[in-house]
Parts: C-alpha cells; structure tokens; sequence
C-alpha cells in the first residue's frame, strides 16, 4: 500500500487542527517544521523536559505552545506525535493518557514498533486511536537544532496498524505525513522491526563498535587514527555520533531481531576473515562484486543523498 | 614532519616536467586533475591496460599523451605515479623498469606500503628514488570520469620512505604533492598500515560484510532492506560499492595488520552482543557516549566531509 508524495506542497487545507509534539530532539523538531512548511496543520504545540531543549525550541519559533509536561501539550491537541527515546514511552503514554482529546489520534516516529505497541498501546484510552510509525529519516545529529522541515521529502514513513486500529485513523496520519513529503506504506510491526535490523541498529551497533575499538587504541595512534579517517572511518564516526539514549534504548527494545541479524554477521564475517587467513582472493572478490549491486539497488530507489536534491533547508 | 598546504596554489613554478601516470582509475584521473589544475608539472602522459579506461581518459582530455603500455609512458617521464590496483605493482614494476629514465622518481597511491615496497622495489634500478606514499583521500567510485582536481585539497598524503631512500626526491615528492593541497607527512610504512587497518580496511571489510548479510535475505525482505536503506546502511552501500579488485588486494596485502585489528573488533562486538542480549544498558550508553568524543575529534581534524567546504570540481 503506497501512497506517493505530493511535492507541490504546502497547498491544501490543514489535514488537523492542532498537532502536539513530544519531544523536541532532530525528529520532533523535523516534525514541527514540517507539518509548519506543508501547511498540515493549523498549530503546533510542543512538549519537553528538558527547559533546555524547549527554550531553544522557543528561540527558533518551532511551535505556537510550549509545555514542559506532555499532558499540558496533549490536552489541545488532535493529533500526538511521539518524538522521545522508546525507553520513555510507557511512562509518557500513563502521564499523557487522562488529558487526551476524545477522539484525538496519537502516533509516535519510534525505531522500533513491537516495544512501542506493548509499551503505549495498554495505556491509550479508548476514547482516541493508536497508530505506531516510524520515518526512515534522519541525521546522526540531536537536539532541535539539528531538524529539517524536508528531513521526511522523498523517505518511506512506515505505519504499522493492527487490526484493531481505528483504518479512518490511519487514512488521516497517512494524509499528513503524505502531505510532508513522505511515501507511506504499512506493514506489521515485526516485519519492520526485523527489517530494521539489518538496515538501521545492526550499521549503527558496528560503526559504534568498531570506533570504540579504535577508541582503545593509545597515544598516537589513537591521534592518527583520527587525523587519517578520510579513508572508510569518517562515516562510521559520524554515525556512531549518534544519540547515545536513542540508540541504548532502540538495542534493548529490538533485542531478538538485533540478536539474530547479529548473528549471521558474524558468521559472514569469519568467511571474509577465513579468506583473508588463506589468501583466498576469488572469495573476496566475488563477495565484493555483489556488493556492489546492492549500491546500484539503493541508488536506483533514490536513498542514497542524505537529502533530496535541492533540499535540505530549515 | 609536516608540510601544510598552499591554497594559493596553481601558482609557482612547475615541480617536474613530465609526469606518467600509470592507471586512470579514480586515484590516477585525480592525480592527473590536480597536477594541471595546480601547475605541477609541464606535461602528464597516462598509461592504462584498459583500452576503455584510456579511451574515456582520452575523451575527458586527462593528459597530453595516452598509452597501453606503461613501459611506453615511463619512457618520457620525471616522475611515475603508480594507480593500479595493489596486486599489479610488482607486474608492472617489472616491465616498467629498463624504460625508467636515470635521476626519473617513482612513487605509488596504493593502501597498503609494507607490500609494495616488498613487489615494487626489488625492480627499481639504482638509477631512479623509489617514494612510496598513499593519499588518505578517495570516494567508493571508480574509473577515470570519478576524478576530482580537489580530491587531495586538505587531506593527508602520508609518504613512508626508509633508511635507504633519496631525500632530495622525498622533497620533491613531497612539495608535488603539498601544491594539490594535500598535507603531507611522513611515517614508517609498518606503522602506516597498522593505523589504516583501523582507519579504512577494516571499515571496508565491516561494509561489505553486512552489505553481503542483507543480499542474502530473500525475496520482499531483501528489497525493502533497500528502500528502507536511509537508516545507516545507506552509507555501508556506499561504501561496499568499491572496486572489487582494488579491495581484493588490499586485503590480501596487509593481512597481518587487517586479521589484528579484527580480532579486537570481535572481541568488541561480542562484548555488546552480551550487553544486549542480558539488557545492560548502562554499558551500551556507556560505550555510545564515548564513541561521540571520537567523532568530535574528527570534525575538529576538519576530516570530516569527503570534499573541502566549497571544492569538488572536475
């Protein structure tokens, strides 16, 4: 099921009222600028904890509200957007639960859907629906500072209802996140999570791995490895300059799919390292042919800039 | 010892008169660009085995003069820069040697320097100064059109001479390559490869290892681990979208140094593996914390874009 983005944005009556984010970091922050942009909505409230991130985000006239706790910024709002670490959604859903708008819709942009379900989805209300989705965008970079109002242009923005989801729900969070610039497609909350895996926490668990090794290493080599990291290195660096609460509570809420994907790389890797021991050049380079085909695979689907073309603007 | 580059640069006297370059690929066009562009030299003649890579060379007007032979292109020149692929250096060492002119330098691009000092050197005749060196510079594409002038702008050009090497031709060398822009240092070449195993083989083996996890998937789950690739595979399909051969033979040349540095990895990742599987996050965040002093630390190095705020021209 897709639904394919309408770029000549910005027109169009606001799809809701007034939308609440929860949560101010790089995703939140995407969010209020972008539903702001496309004109979704007709106002946008935000909610943080943290009086530092939300008075930067009072600085850059991100929202027309600000609240520190989420049951105030809820209490207005049609729709919710979810923008914490996973760890924080259980307690978050029992705070905001009892200030929910009858009828109001509350969807999140978490990493991993399984957790989140069973996490928020007891605390909901009955009176206002549920529909769990993650965007495959972002940027290693955190606080709301970092976001971008076309962070969400030309990305998939994965939703994943049960069948218990409320399907007019579902149509109007599809409408917004559409109108944003994203390519909404659902699909069950254990697929996305396995497939997740192998595409977002496995990369980052190595790139945070593999810099920690290079961390260990002392004195100048530690200096030169750092001085010299044009060559490969750089990009691990930059993503495992990660959000270190992002990123601790995605691997402790994806265990089993990070644990099994885990796993075959392992395997995989002690082939290469075995080829390597032995010389074995036509392994190597047989693997790296095919390698290559993936590349090729993901730049035809247009997921290889950081940004679409042209755009990457506040 | 350090020598910073002049920016001022495509002024100044040229360095040498005719410099061969030997291998058109991405390294060897660049090399080529960026001699012109900053009056290095009179004159740049190329050899290439690749009647099509010589062609293309031909057709983007790379240099003066074009041959198959390498033996044919050091006939004429000062300096020889080797740009093959590891695995042909001793080959062409060989065949280039009785062509070499006497008082001519040689000096190399490739990744690894303790294996070709070891195939390339024994060929040198006593009349030529063999200057191993290796540009930290470079992107996953290959062929003579991935070239850039300004590739080196910035970048380190580590040179690994020893005892026995002619420094008046280290000097040379080393103001040739500073006028590119590049950064030039010198090191032991057992030293050098240790460091690169961390900085780029290793990074290099990781991608293609869990580039080559994912195309094993099967069927829907293999595509949308494409679609859904912006999450941080993205950027491990880039880079395992570099030329196999040229990958092949890195690795099989500095194994030693490669197979040390990801017994360490290994040891890393089983450590998180654990950390995940008996939910420890403090030990996660821990780790994801410090992995962010790293990437700081190569943002402040100014190592952290593929090319210098502003250049990337042809």
């Amino acid at each position: 099921m897709t639904a394919s983005p309408d770029n000549g944005a910005a027109k169009g009556e606001p799809i809701f009222g007034t939308l609440a984010v929860v949560g101010i970091g790089n995703l939140g922050s995407s969010v209020a600028r972008a539903v702001r942009k496309y004109g979704a909505v007709d106002r946008v409230v935000v909610a943080d904890l943290s009086a530092e991130a939300l008075a930067r985000a009072k600085e850059l006239k991100l929202a027309d509200a600000y609240f520190e706790a989420p049951s105030k910024a809820v209490a207005e709002a049609d729709i919710v957007v979810l923008c914490t670490p996973l760890g924080a959604f259980g307690a978050i859903a029992k705070a905001m639960a009892p200030h929910l708008k009858p009828g109001a819709i509350v969807t999140d942009v978490g990493s991993v859907k399984g957790a989140v379900v069973a996490a928020a989805g007891p605390h909901m209300p009955d009176t206002v629906a549920f529909v769990p989705g993650h965007p495959i965008a972002g940027t290693e970079k955190s606080g709301p500072d970092a976001g971008s109002s076309d962070l969400f242009v030309g990305r998939y923005w994965i939703l994943t209802p049960d069948e218990t989801t409320d399907r007019a729900a579902v149509a109007r969070v599809t409408e917004l996140w559409t109108r944003c610039g994203a390519i909404v497609e659902e699909m069950k909350a254990e697929y996305h999570d396995k497939v997740l895996a192998v595409t977002s926490h496995l990369p980052h668990l190595i790139a945070y791995t593999i810099v920690g090794t290079a961390f260990d290493l002392e004195g100048q080599e530690q200096q030169d490895v750092i001085r010299f990291s044009a060559g490969g290195f750089r990009d691990f660096t930059r993503i495992a300059g990660s959000s270190p609460i992002m990123w601790r509570d995605i691997f402790l809420n994806n265990r089993e799919a990070v644990l099994e994907m885990l796993q075959r790389f392992s395997e995989d890797l002690s082939y290469l390292q075995r080829a390597i021991r032995w010389g074995e050049g036509d392994k190597l380079q047989d693997l790296f042919t095919r390698t290559r085909e993936v590349r090729r695979g993901v730049i035809e689907a247009k997921q290889d800039k950081p940004f679409p073309e042209g755009g990457n603007g506040k």
